[in-house]
């Protein structure tokens, strides 16, 4: 059943910004807005997403600075932080929102700036990701997110024999689709070797295992079914989303390779939609570190347990195979500027799902997933959309 | 209409605490659930406020450490971050979710530690607050937001000979309040002459016209109206929750003194409620400073425009006045954890609305309005409950 429907996308180049941060909002918003016809008088509501303008920017109370600046003054704003996972949750709520007639039509976006154009170097910026990390019994402990993914990604490889050519495999094919998205922060291709002879970070990532910090933002357009005709934009249904978190700190977590939270979101998705990992045409997922798309594609129901790194290395997933996965480039290339990153998977989406994709286009695409999580594999957010029938 | 009912408040006193963020909220959440009658496996959702954690302390993506916490591991749980009116969007969306029937029980709160506990002096502190002015145009100014207000309350002063004695006013019958609310931060009277005998902050306000920064937590538990029967909890009815923003930065504000969102959201809260400002017997509204309770007091149609002044010096808001304001001693006497305010409020409400607020009960209430604020005058949410019939 659908619950609502995008009809607008927008998102800057990932990447080295120097606008700030209601800026950079804008230069995804006023395209979101353009593509789907929408005048800023016929938003009812922003949803905006944000993770760390606090501790980057001094920068806090954003929602309604940006409304005022993209035009919108005087709407409902409410800022989401939920980790990397954050605008896919402002998203879920716009879709909540406009579903139970709270609004008409909704705009839904998040921005970032991580790099050092806010004056923050790489340590900094990795002290400040670290605070979504457990405060009393992991950042002490100096546990940053290399190392949180890294624990999780030893646990994986030694339960199903995962091994570093087959997580490498998960950067070479994001790099290569990323060669094709414009938009992507990393536009170069990668090798195996590329991968494996780079330096350490925490075992068992290279640095070529790792995503960057980004700038960027991302914005959609978000009204109910019956009303997306009135506008110019090509809909695209929201059929399902799901949001589940999990125990923090990760040395609570049961079974942490299972990264139960994302298989709690999926379910939910699937059922509200009707659907299940199998009917999926592609999907865009959170592979913040290469394991972390292992994981999730398996998490998704979109190989079996245990069957993500040998999915990744023999080219399953690749824009070719039978289940294409991150076809942007995902984090790893396109990049990831940390409140901007789950409304550009939903860009993504829309995009395949209209067959507006250039280069990268999964042909006939029908049905996307998209899953988007924070923390320690703590929040998640899984999305699915289909093709307007 | 009843939107929803909440079934459980509590909170912990406000003013210096030592203990981390979710072990404060621990401590007024357990109270609210022990009050509700509910079980940690009866919460099928977390809605969570907090401000400035990132900043202060290092500590984001605070919503699923605290739901493990507490015991609710792997719900949906989300922060959101509106400055001073975090958790009361929190609340509204909490209301949202129930009424749309998303979830059927839903925990909400926040919590905040602003005092030297968390590291920070005053000065640091002040930074870290004004993080929620422009970034732009007003942080590189120094507008802290003693200076946003005491700018909004000049403009009032002007338009309607608002005075220094009737500000004052506002202080002193807050500060009594506060000597019948054993969590208040400050607990003593103070006098006229003690209010205008203290310092200047930012002209026209003294020391005494400014709320404290304080460290604590509020939570409450919120259910369907059909579903309230089943808790042990008395409920009370919520009947109105409205939500507007007003432009940012303040310069660009047309009649700054009106507090256009306070207007527009009471508009909208009273009309779900099928009320308006006379019908209220008493109101807790955000008076991080003493103009701000003068502007607010009329924006909700409890006083006429330009009577906020006179209506605070006469007693007529007093505890034995017309229309009773901030009977909790509000923000001023009370005390303030940012994040965790809006909710504070709730809990007032809640408790003169079952006559349980002890010795500073209004007697016979049946309706009362919340009016949360965030930044410049900017994100304000107004709630109005009332006693279950």
């Amino acid at each position: 059943m659908t619950r609502a429907s995008v009809i607008g996308v927008g998102m800057t180049p990932f990447g080295v910004h120097e606008a700030t941060l209601p800026e950079l909002f804008a230069e995804a918003t006023l395209p979101a807005l353009d593509d789907g016809g929408v005048d800023t008088d016929e938003i009812d509501a922003l949803y905006f997403g944000n993770a760390m303008g606090g501790q980057t920017e001094n920068d806090t109370h954003l929602a309604p600075t940006i409304a005022s600046h993209i035009g919108c003054a005087g709407v409902p704003a409410q800022r989401f932080e939920d980790a990397c996972a954050t605008s896919s949750n402002a998203f879920k709520h716009a879709v909540e929102a406009v579903e139970a007639g709270l609004h008409d039509t909704v705009l839904v976006g998040g921005v970032e700036r991580c790099t050092p154009e806010t004056g923050l170097g790489t340590g900094a910026m990795t002290r400040v990701f670290a605070s979504a990390s457990h405060r009393q019994y992991e950042q002490p402990s100096g546990l940053t997110f290399p190392g949180v993914f890294g624990l999780l990604t030893k646990r994986h490889m030694y339960e199903h024999d995962t091994t570093d050519e087959q997580l490498a495999g998960v950067a070479v094919k994001n790099h290569a689709n990323g060669t094709l998205n414009p938009r992507a922060h990393f536009g170069r291709d990668v090798t195996t070797d590329d991968v494996l002879d780079s330096p350490i970070v925490a075992d068992p990532f290279h640095v070529l295992d790792c995503c960057p910090f980004s700038d960027g933002a991302a914005a959609a357009v978000v009204t109910s079914a019956d009303n997306a005709g009135s506008f110019d934009g090509e809909s695209v249904d929201v059929t399902g989303v799901g949001h589940a978190t999990d125990i923090v700190p990760l040395a609570d977590k049961v079974h942490p390779s299972t990264t139960r939270a994302a298989r709690d979101a999926a379910t939910e998705a699937y059922d509200q939609a009707g659907t299940d990992g199998n009917e999926m045409d592609f999907a865009e997922v959170h592979d913040c570190f290469t394991g972390a798309e292992v994981m999730a594609s398996e998490a998704l129901g979109l190989v079996e347990t245990g069957d993500g790194g040998p999915a990744a290395a023999d080219g399953r997933t690749s824009l070719e195979g039978s289940i294409p996965i991150n076809p942007s480039g995902g984090l790893k290339a396109k990049g990831h500027p940390i409140g901007a990153t789950g409304v550009a998977q939903i860009v993504e989406l829309t995009e395949h799902l209209r067959g507006e994709a250039g280069d990268r286009q999964i042909e006939g695409a029908r049905k996307g997933v998209a899953h988007n999580l924070g923390g320690d594999a703590a929040t998640t957010v899984v999305t699915v959309m289909e093709a307007a029938t």
